[in-house]
């Protein structure tokens, strides 16, 4: 096999695109960054830079976007000791945001807040449902709390309830496989954010959304959606995909989850347990994310 | 049978929701409009003037929205000699702007209109693709092109061409069925108005569309269309549905077209002739709006 199920893959590949390190060596003409600085490194770490969408600043949709681990583009990822990178594609590193909960945020991160802000899903009082509590889904959590919104868990799982409601404190918990309480909240949120990766229905997310609410698919399900027309006329509903975020954008995020403390709920792993940690992954296994020490330094005082 | 297809029509019924006249009386609290006015009616005349989108002054998506023509609510149509409405659900006539190729404009008109504004595609020098001539896509054509866009037909009828072409004045013409003219024009547009109303694959929209691009729904296929999730998240596109427009909206797009000369193609037929033009509509024997001259006045010096 030479590539994943979307054939975007190229092997030798070296996974790792939410990184976060220490500057050892800079260019002449390297300007935000100097020795001993903290620096994050997210999906990307290059793009054409001529284009409409680079001239525009969201250059996370460049045609030639080149991904930090090689899905596009020739690199290799971040499970390295020393990995070199254009300042433009590094972000700088707020002094109070811990390297470990805080570097899930450049991928995981980045994608949550983007389309928060983008679709105009950030104002305080909304009432946004994520669908899925996983990476992507406890980070949304997050960043729509920190917006001000009452926050709805939609779960096909009533194993998430407790821990939605006590642990990531959402205002509401819907379980996804209930027709009943879907039913009872029709036509109550302003937006949902889709994490779910596997097959499922949007038409119950639709159902949930106000006139005017938008639906944003995150997750990348094997099976396409199924959508009738009416279900997106009637309302004047949108869905939307979303993917990263531009550098800007993931610069902004940042310093907003620096300010706020917002952080991913993650294990520490040193690199010797990765094999044991992509088994666990496998079974659904990690509360959210693993960080891999791979420099071993995280846990030292 | 006691409904259409979206189970929604309550019979007995009388069609009519493009309606123009002139005022002939008014109740004592009226403000804006006297005898004589010429006056605009269009897809609805009621909301509860109480609920979020009402007070957001969307009220075409009010739930409790009263359709002029009695889909919902309890009203009976414009084919009629005197009708009485709110003023409030009413627009202001513009003088020089024609009753006979006016009148569409008040349903077709303002469901092209209202998401070329509200998405954005409104702005001079973008491309715009407009999907299906008919009566709604040869709108949408003369509002994008009065917008200063470059307008891209997309029809699945090389029957289409030489009027889109000639007589509309579009830009360029993509024959939907032939993949490599699809392929050769991928990622060129903005955003596209899909008027198609019979089953089609939007995969083929989602291709042309840049990253960023945005899909408007106004048709209703029967058949549901299939979305797979990297279509939109790749270039972070949108799908959204659009029905109708707010009051405010529609008076505003009256004005446009006033101001710009845009008008509806139409064939003026007295009512007798109603019978017949609807079996002409079923063939698609009509360009592209019939206009009902119930009181036979449109003709007369």
């Amino acid at each position: 096999m030479s590539t994943n199920k979307f054939g975007m893959t190229k092997y030798p590949f070296v996974i790792g695109h939410e990184i976060v390190g220490v500057v050892t060596e800079i260019g002449s003409k390297v300007q935000k960054f100097k020795v001993g600085d903290k620096v994050g490194v997210g999906g990307f770490v290059g793009a054409c830079e001529k284009c409409e969408m680079c001239i525009n600043g969201v250059e996370n949709n460049c045609s030639k976007v080149e991904s930090t681990d090689g899905h596009f583009g020739n690199n290799f990822g971040g499970c390295c000791n020393i990995m070199v990178v254009n300042e433009k594609y590094a972000v700088v590193w707020p002094e109070n945001l811990p390297l470990d909960t805080g570097v899930p945020l450049l991928c995981a991160g980045i994608t949550t807040y983007s389309p928060l802000r983008r679709y105009g899903l950030d104002k305080p009082g909304l009432n946004i449902g994520i669908a899925g509590l996983g990476g992507l889904g406890h980070l949304a959590i997050k960043f729509a709390k920190a917006f001000g919104a009452k926050v709805t868990l939609i779960s096909s799982s009533i194993k998430k309830k407790r821990e939605a409601l006590e642990k990531f404190g959402v205002d509401s918990f819907l379980l996804n496989s209930n027709p009943e309480e879907i039913q009872g909240a029709s036509g109550t949120l302003d937006g949902i954010i889709d994490t779910m990766p596997v097959a499922h229905s949007i038409l119950p997310f639709l159902a949930l959304l106000k006139p005017l609410g938008k639906l944003i698919i995150l997750g990348v399900p094997e099976e396409p959606f199924e959508v009738p027309a009416p279900a997106l006329l009637m309302g004047g509903k949108l869905i939307a995909g979303s993917a990263s975020g531009s550098m800007k954008e993931t610069q902004e995020m940042i310093d907003f989850a620096a300010k706020h403390n917002i952080g991913a709920d993650v294990e520490v792993i040193p690199i010797d347990y990765l094999n044991t940690a992509m088994e666990r992954i496998k079974n659904s296994d990690v509360k959210y994310r693993f960080v891999i020490d791979v420099g071993n330094t995280l846990k030292s005082p």
